[in-house]
């Protein structure tokens, strides 16, 4: 593997596209592999309280099992409706199986009666940046806005469809990728790693 | 009607049957009407971000519908994890349509990484008494506890199977009604709504 690899702790390959398309303008050469990309690699359950938590818990056993520098977020929709839940539980909110179309439904569902001016809502991240020798860094990004009533546009994933950043009329699901990625908590987190990461590998 | 009658702003015969059951006793000859005895009632939508706020919408909206001495109560599980959630939206926590059973099937998952140490919760109960005239009482109940990881027990209702109280090892739908209503969250409530009611009606 090159200097310039780095682990995205995550299987998901919304994420993976995301942390790319931010990170390699940035880095030069950079290389990022998914959990695909690793073979076998015991992902740890994410019973942590806090994104932190959570972040820190998946790059630290990616760090192990690989000995590459890792990064993992945890991410997620605080509801001030729902005294900031799913939060930590956002992509297994509507039980099992986990889909993004049930979690949608039922947040929905449980807000019908919510007024509009209780609906506001935070996108939040925590990305955790692990070294093999042990050093670690955490950075946080949030994105303010709003739930609305019903799913609009089929970009992003997760909570995206019903989500409307303060300041937008939209979707952020109805945002270009690049619009997105401008104010996004994963975004926003992302880019408060990026000088911790070229430190590291440039 | 009787100088001894008091409205229940509920459908729910569960909650109908512990109020009779613990009011009858203290306040002889009481007569204890639900919605269901009243005929054309519309109830109000229960929006409130409170109990305290639920039960008093509910109480004001029959007392004036009834120009009786009314009684509501809201009430649910605040789960510690959930960050006191589902909280005044535990009667439609998994959505449409509403039932137990469906409720309890998605606290379970949701919880299902929580550890036991982390499964406390608080069954939460506000007691409303609004007279005709306007006069109006709050009384708040609380029954601790944690939830367990699978249902035990066929008495009570809600989430009455996956609670365990403090103190106990069986679930609140294992108890004798009576054993029940001596800790509940609203056994409490009413207990310290009994002595406004006695100087009201008797």
């Amino acid at each position: 593997m090159s200097d310039r690899t780095v682990v995205l702790a995550s299987h998901n390959q919304g994420k993976l596209v995301e942390l790319r398309r931010i990170l390699e303008p940035q880095v030069g050469g950079v290389k990022v592999l998914g959990l695909d990309d690793i073979g076998d690699f015991e992902e740890p359950v994410e019973d942590q309280p806090t994104f932190e938590g959570n972040a820190l818990l998946k790059a630290r056993a990616a760090a192990v099992a690989t000995g590459l520098p890792s990064l993992a977020d945890d991410s997620g929709l605080c509801v001030d409706a729902l005294n900031g839940m799913p939060g930590v539980l956002s992509a297994r909110w509507g039980g099992r199986p986990k889909s993004d179309e049930r979690n949608n439904a039922l947040l929905l569902d449980q807000l019908a009666d919510v007024p509009d001016e209780r609906r506001t809502a935070q996108f939040r991240c925590a990305m955790a940046l692990v070294l093999p020798g042990g050093a670690e860094v955490v950075e946080l990004g949030v994105m303010p806005g709003r739930v609305q009533r019903g799913p609009t546009g089929d970009g992003g994933f997760g909570y995206d469809p019903l989500f409307v950043a303060e300041g937008y009329e939209v979707s952020t699901a109805e945002l270009s990728a690049s619009d997105k990625d401008a104010i996004s908590h994963r975004g926003r987190a992302l880019r408060a790693m990026v000088p911790h990461l070229v430190e590291l590998l440039v």
